[in-house]
């Protein structure tokens, strides 16, 4: 039985031996030191986290994650929560949009009702409802510590049984109407921003419904017990971090965060998303922060508060494309190049062998 | 006869009734109007561009000009000039960053000498040879205006070349030690900026050298009368942007300049690499104002004055990855992202074919 502690205490140092033995043969190669910048940074991560200098990353996969949000009710989305079941069945059939990119990327979709208010049955769906979506955080605490460390469980289990059938590298995906409420909560509770520096626009609301999202965010801390008093400091904590995705997250949200502490017990890395991708990583990096160790951002989400969340949990991005669509599709189109510095690692000719002077 | 003026004037606006053909599909696939961010920008761009809804780009080459900078005699370079030929071979032989670059992106690199300082023979190297390197531009203009042109018709004509063989997407690279410098010279020209930001630390130099290399840089406008009087305008003319690139830039400067307008005149897209190859678009947007709009930006270089060249040309980097290496290396990364845009147009479902309801 994976027990929350037993994860967060099966997940070591990457391997910093490795990291220098792929750092020194970087510096070989025909560049100028340091001068591929973030493709260096991935290649010595990569060898950190599997312990090989080269690793090869033949069976990648995007876990994306879907649950229903009872802040739904507040009216805080530009699009009714009927839409979750929808895309979960356009991702099954591979209309969606993380779907080409995955194929794009040679990387497989799986895709998990974590909490979908519907009953889905498909062949390739990956059944782990904890429940017919959260309650509404407006009003009570979205889920119960129980359920939240049922859904968590379920992210590390599949991640056990993937890494198992050779998979090696995963991202995080997700959806779920109201998610960007939900992870704009956890923003503000974990890192004390204000409501409206961490609510955006999700899938395009106008002002008014902008307002009104902050309003619905600081009525969900205030209930819930996650305003911190003037001059009181956050709460660093584990404990604290579990308590805020109880109260505040979502299934799929907690889903991720197991997908992200599963990906560090197999010392495998995880491409993190966009914002509410990143609200996971959050919480995950307060309950393991070994887990960060793990972890490469992939965009720059164009929803507000991913700079913020980004820099909470020690990430930066790679791409930015403006993109604000979650699903995981930032995340896969990171997978080109990972795949891209792994060659750099194993293609490129040394000073010595082409003859080159060095500086 | 390939004439300046002629490869301007044959150079059309993107055709507006296809880009908006392109958005029309885009708004009904299955995803937030806009949110898929830049690559639904270049969905746009590479449809009005190409005068075809989904373009396909089977064949892509990397053009990566080589050239030799007189100005090397000054110190400026952590690299010795011996390095320019050094790399060609290199890139001949297939083992520099951009080769294994452009493998992973299915892209052909063609490597041209437009000016190297050495006697080069390869079955593979392109040879258009202008001169032996530029003249020291700290002392005397870089070039004539015979060999600027030259050099700009050289990448027109090997474009021309290569759409007729089939290639219909660019990307520009380049090599030449020494070449930072010219580039900051004329970023300082064609924009007015102090040479304290233009320049920056190219292949690696210390603080010493770095102010050293402003200083180079400033006596090159000095001496070649290219730092505007107190209050007065720089001239946005295109012959204004030709003085400043025979006087300071390099021979694969000017080649590079061709191969974006040569993309233009054929209706391709390019795509622009890093600080050397963005000098050159600046110059070409200033000789061809109508190119800019082939031009996709990759990356954003670590180089410190390539945010305001971007700036200048009007283009947005997708690329954030700390890279100075040039090459071409950034601009290969985004032919990836290219193909995901023209999958994101071919595969992904729409609202109504996948049943799902609208915002």
């Amino acid at each position: 039985m994976n027990t929350l502690e037993s994860i967060i205490s099966s997940i070591l140092p990457i391997q910093e031996d490795v990291v220098t033995q792929a750092n020194d043969h970087l510096n070989q190669l025909t560049k100028p030191q340091g001068s591929l910048g973030k493709l260096e940074d991935i290649a010595r991560q990569v060898a950190g986290i599997t312990g090989e200098v080269m690793p090869v990353f033949d069976k990648k996969a995007v876990i994306v994650m879907a649950g229903d949000h009872g802040v739904c009710e507040e009216g805080i989305s530009a699009f009714p929560a009927e839409v979750t079941p929808q895309m979960v069945l356009n991702f099954l059939y591979g209309g969606a949009a993380v779907n080409v990119l995955a194929r794009h990327a040679g990387a497989e979709v799986i895709c998990v009702d974590m909490g979908v208010n519907a009953d889905l049955e498909h062949p390739n769906l990956v059944a782990r409802k904890v429940r017919k979506g959260t309650r509404n955080m407006a009003l009570e605490s979205a889920m119960t510590p129980d359920e939240a460390i049922q859904a968590i469980q379920a992210g590390v289990e599949l991640v056990d049984e993937l890494a198992e059938k050779g998979f090696r590298l995963f991202a995080t995906g997700e959806m779920g109407i109201g998610n960007t409420t939900a992870s704009a909560a956890i923003l503000c509770a974990l890192t004390g921003l204000d409501a409206s520096i961490a609510v955006g626009r999700g899938t395009g609301i106008d002002d008014a419904k902008w307002l009104h999202k902050q309003s619905v965010v600081n009525k969900a801390l205030d209930v819930n017990g996650l305003r911190p008093a003037e001059g009181q400091e956050i709460q660093s904590s584990g404990d604290y971090a579990l308590e805020v995705l109880t109260k505040v997250g979502g299934l799929e949200i907690a889903g991720l965060v197991g997908v992200i502490l599963g990906a560090a017990k197999n010392r495998c890395p995880v491409v993190v998303d966009g914002f509410i991708s990143s609200a996971a990583a959050l919480v995950a990096s307060r309950l393991a922060p070994l887990s960060a160790s793990y972890m490469l951002a992939s965009h720059l989400s164009q929803e507000q508060g991913h700079t913020k969340m980004l820099e909470a949990v020690g990430l930066a991005a790679m791409l930015q494309m403006d993109m604000r669509l979650g699903e995981g599709t930032g995340a896969v189109l990171v997978f080109n190049v990972i795949d891209a510095a792994g060659k750099i690692m194993k293609e490129m000719a040394t000073f010595e062998s082409a003859g080159v002077s060095r500086g």
